[in-house]
């Protein structure tokens, strides 16, 4: 898969989430994959050995349902024994005081076209947790070895890219460097921070980007970090339809 | 769960195999949990819940019998998020040429009193893999990054600890010292390992050490790495009863 002359990255974003499917502001609330995102997750699996990609290394979030979807296709590929690296700069971007609300809730309190600017700007943070709220980062178990400092209260997409890009400058980037097959499992929008670096987007242009869920994307660089190669790995169909799926969703859903 | 004083360790032997079941040879052959060795790793997992359990890291080996555990355990503790280190030194006991045999082809072949010394003794070798067997960890992919010269052709008892007992105390111990509660899910044997320097137990003694499968044991040390706790988590009588089994199974089965 791999030579002197290119780095291989594969990424692949988890699948449909309890809150997914219930419309709640997810974040960084720990829900579990449904059995359809476990589906989604082996089938991206099956799609990757069937092509006949292998790695060294893996990186996934914090998050279960990033965590569950890795070890799915891990399974398929039968590369439990991979070191993987769990890192929170690789979480979802948190949602603030929206986690847990319920979409259309949302639009009720703060007004549609508000709520619309909080989804879909690049720049503007939706409303902070107040600091010891059970949805704090600050006093949740899961980032307990995490400087304090660190963590957000709320987060616009330019705040996600600001801790999941430089992750990847400091901890990926040497890796894929010294000749690793990186395979990250990981989230809509920390994924985004990844893929506007590597195809240079602006930030209207990385709002456009829809990742689809499950789907393993493969990109192969040069030395100097030039995208020579990017391709979905699967069923091109299925996969032309699960895009589609995520850019409507993005329209219909308020 | 833990002060300045103690240090704080938890084991747990994976649940029943697919060989298991068909009572083969399988030291490094990588085969999965069957139903029941998941429920026995879930059980697990809640057992330690229940009892109030907490970790800081956790370590496996590369065999997805032990990994599967683990991740089952992590589940139920609401932990899949804490760091886990994958090491080939975990790996159950080498079986050698072994690997692959029915039980009771073995005896046919090799007579009954012969493949009770190779299971029963602490230092006869049982015959070794020819270089190349596709059972030859030098040639399977999932020992790559091993150095050849670390990797065995097959294992008595005294070699496996040979590696596990090393890694544990390069790696492991110094993590303890720094006040990190430590999980480790991984097999009879390379838990025997451990279990023989903690006690201080010989030969003879460690080869009637029967660990429960599925059964966390949890052990704490004080600063001098004197065991002064260790008790398996979870209902009495359940526990009693799997001591027994694996007891019985060692004598009855040739």
């Amino acid at each position: 898969m791999n030579d002197d002359q290119t780095m291989q990255l594969v990424i692949v974003r988890h699948g449909e989430s309890e809150w997914n499917k219930l419309n709640l502001f997810t974040g960084w609330t720990d829900v579990d994959l449904t059995d359809t995102g476990r589906e989604e997750a082996h089938a991206g699996g099956k799609a990757l050995k069937e092509a006949g990609y292998d790695f060294d290394v893996c990186y996934t979030s914090l998050l279960k349902r990033a965590i569950h979807t890795l070890n799915c296709v891990l399974d398929e590929l039968d590369r439990n024994w991979l070191p993987v690296t769990k890192a929170w700069q690789l979480n979802e971007r948190h949602y603030g005081a929206l986690q847990g609300l319920n979409k259309a809730d949302a639009a009720a309190e703060h007004g549609e076209d508000q709520v619309k600017i909080w989804r879909r700007s690049f720049d503007v943070q939706p409303p902070a947790l107040e600091p010891g709220d059970e949805r704090d980062p600050h006093v949740q178990e899961m980032f307990r070895d995490v400087p304090k400092e660190d963590l957000p209260y709320t987060e616009c997409l330019k705040d996600t890219i600001a801790r999941a890009w430089p992750y990847f400058e400091q901890e990926i980037k040497p890796q894929m460097e010294a000749g690793k097959r990186v395979l990250i499992a990981a989230h809509g929008n920390s994924l985004r921070a990844l893929v506007m670096q590597f195809e240079k987007l602006t930030p209207e242009e990385i709002l456009e980007v829809n990742i689809p869920t499950g789907v393993p994307c493969a990109y192969t660089f040069d030395k100097d970090w030039n995208v020579v190669d990017k391709h979905y790995i699967g069923d091109p169909a299925t996969i032309e339809a699960k895009i589609n799926a995520v850019a409507n969703q993005g329209k219909v859903k308020k």
